[in-house]
């Protein structure tokens, strides 16, 4: 009802994501790369293939994906300082590199990879809200394309299929009462419970991350947020499918 | 039946936790400790009270209660370069301080505990599964002796109450298709998916982290391990009451 | 003649720069912001605002003007660790921090400016040579956009006139012994002389930093390559002149 | 006489160490352990053998043995920050993880050791006075277990005899004008002089440490001291000798 | 005449230098060494021959030569914190020691030193301006003799020259309209144009650093500076000449 | 006899320092410098001056002295890697800070001193053995200028006597079963057992640090080390007060 559509401040369902666009090959120099928006939110995914794997890896015959995110500067309401003028990483950067890293080895065949390594870099430019599910769901079309790239430039079989499907993801969190769907900033900062859950195309759960960030959330709540991410990651899915059917 | 003891190695249950032990005031100089051992993974919990807070919450009238978690460097089966000698804490040491601080904050009223801040250490003397969710519940009883002593010091009124519920947490999986409890290092390191979940005392839930180790999960699955998660962390709040119980 | 033409892969005569774009106001948060293209070359520029100066200026009753230069990881052909990984800035990166800060400040006056701060940055998305040179006059758009905004709102008195004049600079170069302006990246790695000019809006010099790459250079290059950078300030003033006049 | 015996505030007399317990083997995953007390101060010394050597050292023939210190953030009255939070070590810890490193290559044949590796980790986690010299004196126990193993699995000949002699250390000082043993930490901060002694198992010098806190000391005081230092430990030697007489 | 002498505190006109000593060989360790003296100023300068390269450059048939600069934390007015106290190099030290480096390296034919590295250093001992120059015009001299030493112990073949030519530098500068040579500090806080020059000895240049530090500069006043510099590296050529003349 | 000369390869007796030089107020810029020589070992020892104190010694009445030491990264045979570089200070560079400040601070009234403090920084030019005892003795002479230098411009009152004594150091050792006073690299690199001694004017012990470098040492041992520490460092604090008797 209008009551409802009254919820959220840009006019949105609850179960509603804000605009999601995929700019594909936005990089000149990458091998595959994304930039991607949720709304104001704004990410840069680029894949950066290179043959060989790290020494701990080497004569396993597996080939390794990890990831980086960073936000720039201003890319927040107020400036934060640079984590390369801190002379160290936060816990919050360490803790989403390490998230988009697992997302996206949960679809790649590291044996069908071979000794390759593929570094994804996820660098925020604007930031309102679900950066890390942003670069998640940008990532996977950047990881695509750089493997797409190896088949074609031969340093992986054309037989071989890393991918062995696609990942996307969505904050989704209880405000005021109501669960919603990729919370905006102004959202997040007042939901009492915020979930990041990350899916694969075929719809199985990757990462599920529930906090309780003001009051303790029960079963029920917890149900009721996994049933619109598993909307909202479907119809991301649909997005990076074509994204990716589009000539480059 | 038998065939479902024989699943694990040490005789268990699926749905039975280790042997939990719970040494409370272990140290002598701390205002609030724990020695907690879930079989061979033993947590010493320290709870430090400071009158003040930070600065950039100085006059707001609110308390401050954080936590570090570490491991030494022979608590695992190779001995790990000590963070200190390294000149920075990895991700991982982050990411569980991070989630020790927000689990214990969701049962403290910062308001009842006034501008006083608590710092929780959890240090891991010997490490074999579950250290992050040995650390949470040992750091509970840690906590609630450090509130208590600074009730009877009189640095937080006798009127108040800060703790307003107990908190406690468990690592749940699954391993060879069956949900289990309470995961030692040798199964955990053969889980498909791997769960840690945080629960009041009154059965609601703080954090939910699951993670697909090998492969995605299904919401059957994700089910089948949150029951099994509200069991054990029932049986933990008991014994930290329990613990509590006692004379100090 | 054509063979000068053909001295250049793009086609450029000597004196002629790449096509260069100004997205003023890119950021929807920064007080001041310009996205800005030399070619290939990518650099984010923006301004960010605070009242109060820093506690080693306070009380002296003039403003504080500072940048900061980054390049995105994957900004270049192949894939550079981040500083921030590396627990430490570079020196390079460090070298042209200060120099763009230097170049800002040669238009500023700061007693004009108040006791306000304004940090400059410059995030590099994509690096085809120049990228100081971009950054530097990218950054005097967006520097320009936070003093309006300050003036705006109140923070600096109306009838103060903090900027003095505008500053730009390019990046010239003796190559194969013709000097030329604007280096792309495969010129700039053949360059035996490499000197990037800064100047003001009025046509004097506010850096001049020549660096003999390959053999050293006589007073008759220097001579030559201050002639044609002083042809290509003067358009990219022009080119400032045009994106500020356009209502934001 | 009772005046003399006055003198401490545990009723020690002057030359008596406070009660010493060693719990060798404490942690089940290390080559060698001990949890050895000297009152109320508390280390956990772990041994941890591997064979092969740092590269510097490779193709010499020899072994290499090290020792890291490090205090637990609330083994102490006020709780410290933790040297991984302040990304470096402090110039103490360096220079006590030198002492122990040094104290126990005075009794280790390298040769004997052949090209292997063992690590000591002393981690205080209770201090009340003298850790370092209780570090070393834990630290043989869980070396000479470390070795033990080593020939017991066949890493070193069982012809060979890496262990040359025993080694212990006691830190003794000068309170209020009279020389007493292992200064519980109210002495030790009242101290006038303050002395680390490391002595083998035949009662020779491996380190003397003496400085003046408050005064300079005399010849005769620093007689007094090393007269007494060499009873406590021929003593703590003893006590080394029955728990490592004991089955493991 | 009179009035133009009156300028400078110690009485030099204005094209004059201080006077300037160089103590060959001061190092009894080094290769090569000499101690500079610009005035107060005083900088030691050692070049450390090793064979062989750094990894990325092995097989290649070429040498390495680079250079590190500090100061001594007393070289000032003011003591200044140690940079291995804070725990990192500030930007005016990268800057600095990359130009020295480039400096000599404009000098040195890297493949006629073959798979040889010389690492100069600069340590400033007393600070009163022009110490990035005085650290280059000392530095040829270290390096001279370095190179000499290797071609004598044959590192270097006889038949090779690695140095082409010699390099010396000055600081120059706009000093109350007065364009003026070698500025001592308390010229160097006023000037309103800073330049440091750096020619070879047959009088080409090989870096220009022209910084406004008050207000842009005019094409006449650079070069005015330009005339300027080059006389006293012409001068500082034939110091250098002088000093490598007398046996080591 | 002729056969215990030629013990030393410099010809002298065991007991016979080098020939020691303090050329005192070498720094044109510090309130109290000497540059000390015993033989080729080479130390710059400032002083340096600044009323207040830090921040955690406010309001006590009493004044701080800290010292720092540092050597060139060319002072030693082999070219050692700066610590700035590194990023941080090895455990042997905090070690030796340690010690010189507190041999310093034994010879301070810190009340007299009133809330000033005095930093000391010895910097090793070149290193021949024995640099922590010459910095020592250096140290001495530079706080004693500064100390002056504080009463005549009235920080501290003409009435106040901070200075209470002298400090002097020496290295004294074992080589070849032969006490040795000031041992010369070539020497300490043999020594079985090496001791550093720091006395007072008056004679008494500030820190005795003995080490076995290959095998314990004995009571004896002990003993003759100590009669030979107490020749040589009245040796220096004669020349201490020579050097300090001259006009500044």
């Amino acid at each position: 009802m209008s009551s409802t559509a009254d919820l959220r401040a840009d006019g949105r369902t609850p179960a509603q994501t804000r605009p999601v666009t995929i700019e594909r090959g936005w990089s000149a120099q990458a091998e595959g790369s994304a930039l991607i928006s949720f709304g104001r939110t704004k990410v840069l995914c680029t894949a950066s293939f290179t043959p060989g794997v790290p020494r701990w890896l080497t004569g396993r015959g597996t080939g390794w994906v990890t990831a980086e995110y960073s936000m720039l500067p201003r890319s927040t309401n107020e400036r934060m300082q640079r984590e390369s003028v801190k002379g160290r990483m936060g816990g919050r950067t360490h803790e989403i590199s390490r998230l988009i890293g697992r997302s996206l080895r949960a679809v790649i065949d590291t044996k069908a990879l071979g000794e390759n390594t593929i570094v994804i870099d996820c660098d925020v430019l604007q930031a309102d809200g679900g950066t890390r599910t942003a670069s998640i769901t940008g990532a996977y079309v950047a990881l695509a394309d750089a493997v797409e790239w190896a088949r074609a430039q031969g340093h992986v079989p054309r037989s071989s299929r890393p991918l062995t499907d696609s990942v996307a993801a969505v904050s989704v969190g209880i405000v005021d009462g109501v669960p919603m769907s990729d919370l905006a900033y102004v959202e997040d900062s007042r939901a009492e419970t915020d979930m990041n859950v990350v899916v694969t195309g075929s719809g199985e759960f990757v990462e599920v991350q529930g906090t309780a960030e003001g009051k303790p959330f029960s079963r029920a709540e917890l149900d009721a947020l996994l049933d619109i991410a598993l909307v909202s990651t479907a119809e991301l899915a649909e997005l990076q499918r074509a994204a990716l059917a589009e000539g480059r």
